[in-house]
């Protein structure tokens, strides 16, 4: 089984960890701008080879896991190469662009749009790791436009990385993950941001941060190249998210500054039952 | 050694659950509003006895770790009835005002102002846990008002815990404490009410969470008992912070409306440096 995959990162390179695996017979080689991951990967044992355009041209599998700008300008090209057996999933947290940039395409039933929510704050082929996917969430757009067959062939590879699969169409996923993805990662950006800023002549200060901090932060070390073109395809969604979030915390400032004690404890006990959401309980039966 | 808690939570019962195991001889009493947390706290062995005023009377050390409005209304009183041997140590997230409800107090010596910092997002005796305190930082205030013989009780007690101590004076705890702690619980608790709100019809959306927005909501999980005196006795400070943070994710809002993807590509990575600082590496050094 031919492999290619385009971007040996935190997700390329756990995946191809994975389908060596599952797969015996996978023969992966790995495309990536950087030669430094490139080399890592192999050294790594994460690729078998270097690939190039006639290795992709012979790949029955090809995973596109690159920054988002660059999977939609390099999509359409890969879909003009491959045989017409080969399956192209990508790996984006954005999917509306994506999926209108390909939708006329003559092989538009090669592409499969997915995102594996297995994403974390590292990068790069060293920080790609077996079993990424167990448990994992792995959300399919548009999986109507993708050949029969090779939508089987994707549930097969999901299915034995231990993948739980959701629907949704391109619109609806980008609209919810800017809420529950983007959002975090800007107001973990923000928070690291205005704390640096604050304690940058008092070098010590850090030694008061404690677990709390560094969890919120701990977004704040993603890629900003990852990052910049994801809040660039969701800008309108993202905006929107942000535009609650400062107004959520306009309000705390203000309750705060009339000292409406209350009002700032009824909302944190409100906000307390994202404990219960996030044991998977679903919302409307609290 | 008689030691009398006053607050039976997280941090009161790791901190019985630690002097037990190295003070063999230590009599821990405990006193909580809650009946439910005082019958947790003797049925797993966290406190030997219910405690009471002549408890506390008797008690060598008192530890009280209870929400900081309540501290600071009880401790003149503590203090009015304890040995002239006793030390009372509190364990608040905010140090100016109690330091200031004590000033005067005859018997100030007997007290030792301290935030050990390793609150987590549970509460209540069930959430105590042996070892809690090792490694982690303990912030001393106004040291030198504590009798010397009291200091050195305290200082051998939070050495065999595990503790690396750092003095600071209330009104520097308060300032930067507001930044590395109280605004993380903030942007926390109102990036899950934003969240909450928006997805309050739609039961499934939460399948969409990845571990990234799991650790950054994780401190709205927190408790408003606890949170909200401190967020009014911190007022000035914590007010100060939001506004710097509210005009850092307007600003990345502003770049993101006017496609300035360089800025906000600048902006995240300004903000890796995060990675060092947590790692322990001084700012001023990258």
């Amino acid at each position: 089984m031919k492999i290619g995959i385009i971007g040996i990162g935190l997700i390329g390179g756990s995946l191809a960890r994975d389908l060596k695996k599952v797969y015996a017979e996978a023969y992966i080689t790995g495309i990536d701008t950087s030669e430094a991951h490139l080399e890592t990967a192999l050294k790594l044992g994460i690729i078998d080879a270097k690939g190039d355009e006639s290795s992709l041209k012979d790949a029955e599998i090809i995973i596109l896991s690159i920054p988002v700008d660059a999977a939609v300008n390099v999509l359409p090209g890969i879909l003009d190469t491959v045989q017409d057996e080969a399956l192209i999933i990508d790996a984006g947290s954005t999917k509306t662009l994506i999926c209108a940039t390909v939708k006329t395409h003559p092989k538009r039933r090669n592409f499969l749009a997915c995102h594996p929510i297995a994403g974390t704050e590292f990068s790069g082929p060293s920080a790609a790791i077996e079993g990424l996917f167990e448990g994992k969430t792995n959300i399919i757009c548009e999986v109507e436009k993708t050949a029969f067959k090779l939508q089987e062939k994707a549930l097969e590879i999901f299915q034995k990385l231990g993948m739980r699969i959701r629907y949704m169409n391109p619109e609806a996923h980008d609209k919810h993950i800017a809420y529950v993805s983007h959002l975090s990662h800007i107001s973990s950006f923000m928070l690291g941001k205005t704390v640096i800023e604050k304690e940058k002549n008092e070098r010590d200060i850090f030694d008061m941060a404690g677990s709390g901090f560094e969890s919120t932060v701990r977004l704040a070390k993603s890629s900003p190249a990852m990052w910049t073109p994801i809040f660039d395809q969701n800008k309108e969604n993202v905006i929107e998210t942000l535009e609650e979030y400062i107004q959520n915390l306009e309000s705390f400032k203000q309750k705060l500054k009339e000292d409406d004690l209350e009002g700032l404890y009824k909302d944190m006990q409100d906000t307390n039952k994202i404990k219960e959401i996030l044991k998977g309980i679903p919302l409307n039966k609290l």
